[in-house]
């Protein structure tokens, strides 16, 4: 039995996210184990470092799978790839050690969440950026990230239907870049609640707007009601882009995504 | 009667070009031209800067129309906006005079042909960028745009199915440029004959693939026969990106897309 890890670039406009229980739904994960099932000749389950929403994308989703089957690394990678859909793209296969687990060796997660601003709808990148046609007040925006950056309990950020049993998480940076016409969110943290990203953006992009100003976010933390905070942005311009691992599992290091974007790291 | 100048996004991976001649076949033209006409309630005939073949995208494809509706300008722009795909977008209209043409007053076109370098085929902006796996002698590729420039007989650079009544263009420059993962062919002259960019772009991946050498070039050109060439590369890297009228007109003046590519002009 032999574990492997591999990195996932996926655009998720066509999936209803990475994982789904219901039966008849095109999931991510479900997507890639019929194929990796046929590459090995047995079934095969894949285990995600992280669950993302329907419509969300990746551009270095790490996995990993136990097989009993014997094939060139060249197979499983250019195999995989040449029978995926073309929105799904595995990045880069590694042997591991069976104590490697994509999951529950994760130290942490990071997301960037792209915002494009322009007076007119754009006909490009549909379902791949978040439209912003509304003017908004960026330099606050700016102040406003810095306030989920910490250990902070997120009730009012999280979905009603969020499954995990508690509501504390450890923000280890949260910050909102301006790059050429887009806004950039790049958040990183121990683990995310379900909805957490969309709704930190939600809560921007209203400060943005001015609908209120920035210490109000000090009273939606304290709220810990769902309903405290405002919208949840569309999944449209969320991208997992990295899962931070133990040196010594020695996964490679890819450079920051989506690729388009071309942006400093 | 009123003549008006609209500029235009579209993503064209879903349709059969700028313009087709065949019934029940997705078109560009045609789509606009259907909700153009709801918008004005009798029906609108476009008249496009340039056509473009099936899958190739444009930042800024300049059209005009003639109407006896009178609209508020944003009625026409918005509303049309509301209408039609997500894959299409009217990014701004202006009123013109009767002496306005998009297709006569036009004195050059521009292009823009974008190759994406990655061993592994990319999930994000499938359909939208063309995948080079292979390695590319990048710098052979820079020397060997310069070839296309100035006015040339272009016939072993066009389609047999090319319909224009000579093969003579001027073109004004010819530029390839590195930026990030990205190869952006910038290109511009007073008109294109069939699959000519694509034809150029087939020639230069050939060069930096290292099938011939820069010099052969002079000898696809002076053969005057398409099979003395090589590829035609995919639609899915091109983008019509510019137009360029008369001073007098007093056209938009747009940034040079695709707006992802965030590349200084």
């Amino acid at each position: 039995m032999q574990r492997f890890a591999i990195g996932i670039e996926f655009c998720g406009m066509r999936y209803k996210g990475w994982q789904t229980q219901q039966a008849g739904v095109r999931s991510i994960q479900e997507t890639m184990e019929k194929v990796l099932s046929k590459i090995a000749d047995e079934p095969i389950i894949l285990h995600g470092a992280g669950r993302t929403d329907a419509g969300v994308h990746a551009t270095n989703m790490v996995a990993h799978f136990d097989t009993n089957a014997i094939r060139p690394m060249r197979g499983w990678l250019m195999g995989s790839n040449s029978q995926l859909p073309k929105d799904i793209s595995i990045q880069w296969i590694k042997e591991m050690d069976m104590d490697f687990h994509a999951r529950f060796k994760a130290k942490a997660r990071r997301y960037r969440y792209v915002v494009y601003q322009s007076a007119n709808r754009p006909a490009l990148l549909h379902k791949q950026v978040t439209h912003a046609y509304y003017p908004l007040d960026v330099d606050k925006m700016i102040e406003a990230a810095q306030k989920f950056e910490g250990t902070h309990n997120f009730e009012s950020f999280r979905a009603a239907a969020c499954q995990s049993n508690q509501p504390v998480r450890h923000v280890k940076h949260c910050r909102l870049i301006r790059h050429g016409n887009y806004l950039v969110l790049d958040i990183q943290a121990d683990g995310f609640l379900h909805h957490m990203v969309r709704n930190i953006m939600g809560c921007l992009l209203e400060v943005g707007q001015g609908l209120y100003e920035i210490d109000h976010i000090d009273e939606i933390f304290a709220a810990e009601d769902r309903k405290a905070a405002g919208i949840t942005a569309p999944p449209d311009g969320l991208y997992f882009i990295h899962a931070d691992y133990p040196e010594q599992f020695e996964l490679p290091k890819m450079p920051l995504g989506p690729h388009w974007l071309n942006m400093p790291e």
